[in-house]
């Protein structure tokens, strides 16, 4: 077992990632949980947990539909609506198993049922395990945009099972692979080269190797966001897991949330972070082509995109970026590598040179 | 202007109180403010402290009807629907204008769009100065119970014009008495004598008297609450705020909310708590007397109930203690004065103790 320590002062916790955990977490759970999951996962995973635990516990099983939807201010209400029929206590904690929409919907009413109970992750996703599980973002859409209502919540345990992924979808599997790609060109270039020599085994489900990827994302993502929990403005380290992210969020939003997976949008946005950082940054030509070479490779051999999504337009793409919630005001600001391994900051970056990097300039 | 300064670390903010310190405030508030009221008070206080700052900030209105009703997970919803149709976003702040009810439910609002933006409370009733604005509980009722749904977060400041207190019914400005009674009792012995020679000043509105009561009543609720800022469970010193609540809630709840202001019920409560404090407490029996007596007396001069509501039958009244959300498990739980000054938790509380003080085993 890899144990990860997530350093947030009092409200600290462990990641605890290993093949085959699901069959023996829990022990010192409270004696009430509210085991929140969804319609297609509680059948693989939710089910099984909530009878294991059952046992010498009160345990109550909550459902929303599978999909976006259920991150929604009307879901959250059900769940509220669950517990209080069920008299769930401040004595209770949630546990929520599934993917990245799973967590962010069940962590939102962890944070506001009773002034916020604790909270137990357990993400079947890949996406979830290297990204949403750390970080104590939770939250549900407004109908205008997504996450804007939600809280802060750290979780009290992370449970990352790597079995889970043999039930996950080849594509989505794919698309997890891109932010743990974004961890080694953000913070750690051995880590990077590490995943060259052994993407393969994890796309084959070796379990070392997929324990190995999910254990250094979680720590490079703990370690940023021990730095900066509450993603403070302007200074905050935290932005820099925001590479790849500005066109990322653009990509997913024209092309109406869903055609592209959050990471298929976010691996073509590090590609003209990417081909940005040549023009912008103080990297060597060669330097730069090597870095963008690289992680084209390895985007590919992920069966990952590469280029602008056909059919966007240019104008789309800007106001899409305009817009985007982390944008403060109206100039546009990238997080671009400087090397292989770290990134910087880059604020009012010319329209023109997003227009090269995009490659509309053409 | 007397300033408190409430001591919560990072999250430690100040008091402002002053009588005319609403025609000045809000100075330094930031550039996009959100003025949470309701249609009550709009008129009285929020339209005109909107139109002021005004003149230098983007401002966004929005008033839910008066009365509890707002504090609902519906009305949370609208105030998201405005601040989403005004293109509300994390740089902006949100201020409350009223009472409990819309410092509750607009303070929710701020701590759970997009996951927490600053929030400035405008208490106008004198409940809401001396109690819900200083601590940092906020939510919204559930249809279930009240108060199930809520979140932590701290005001960024709390602004009190005792001005405000001029246009409050006189009915709850007495409620309001209530807890400022309290305070004398679990905490200052020579406040409360402070409060005996100066109630009927309070009553008559004078605005020194008021400052120094308002004043007083935050100071040692910051003082309580700085020692356990999320009420921890059975060592939180938090706890001894709930003098007067474990029979007060009940008499809220059997008189179905509303026949009862809360300060009412406490009074009652508070009376019901110091008679089982003469029961099971070291205090010598004449020292418990003159304590009951002082106490009685400055609730009869406020125009306060000291008497169990008639028709208040006893296994209602039980039912309703044992249900309250603060009492942990089936025991019944109280909060006593051993001397004028000072309280001390007692749990287990023999139910024979309990009937006696209620004044039901005649």
């Amino acid at each position: 077992m890899t144990i990860i320590h997530v350093p947030l002062g009092e409200r600290s916790y462990s990641i605890r990632i290993e093949a085959g955990i699901l069959q023996t977490c829990g022990e010192l759970w409270p004696d009430e949980l509210a085991v929140l999951s969804n319609e297609s996962v509680a059948p693989l995973y939710a089910d099984a947990l909530a009878a294991r635990l059952k046992t010498n516990r009160r345990i109550l099983q909550f459902n929303a539909p599978a999909g976006e939807a259920s991150k929604s201010l009307d879901w959250t209400s059900r769940a509220y609506d669950a517990l209080a029929e069920n008299g769930f206590t401040r004595r209770g904690a949630v546990v929520a198993v599934g993917g990245g929409v799973v967590g962010d919907w069940a962590g939102f009413v962890a944070a506001t049922w009773m002034r916020g109970v604790p909270f137990y992750q357990v993400p079947t996703t890949l996406l979830a395990m290297v990204d949403s599980s750390v970080g104590g973002k939770t939250g549900v859409n407004h109908l205008r945009a997504k996450n804007l209502i939600g809280a802060f919540h750290q979780p009290h345990e992370v449970i990352i099972d790597p079995l889970c992924l043999q039930t996950l979808s080849p594509r989505e599997l794919r698309a997890g692979l891109a932010e743990v790609i974004k961890y080694g060109v953000i913070a750690d270039a051995d880590f990077f080269a590490w995943l060259e020599d052994n993407l393969d085994a994890a796309l084959a489900l070796d379990m070392t190797v997929l324990e190995k990827i999910i254990a250094r994302s979680c720590e490079i993502k703990a370690e940023v966001v021990g730095e900066d929990e509450r993603e403070s403005d302007s200074i905050g380290r935290r932005a820099i897991l925001n590479y790849g992210h500005t066109a990322g969020h653009a990509f997913e939003a024209i092309t109406s949330y869903g055609e592209l997976l959050h990471g298929e949008a976010i691996a073509i946005g590090m590609t003209v972070a990417a081909r940005l950082a040549k023009i912008l940054t103080a990297m060597p030509a060669n330097e730069a082509d090597n870095l963008i070479t690289r992680q084209t490779r390895l985007f590919q051999r992920a069966g990952l995109p590469t280029q602008v999504p056909p059919g966007a337009e240019e104008a789309e793409i800007f106001a899409a970026m305009a817009l985007d919630k982390k944008s403060r005001g109206k100039s546009l600001n990238f997080i671009l590598p400087t090397r292989m391994g770290h990134v910087e900051k880059f604020a009012d970056v010319p329209v023109e040179a997003v227009r090269k990097a995009l490659g509309l300039d053409t």
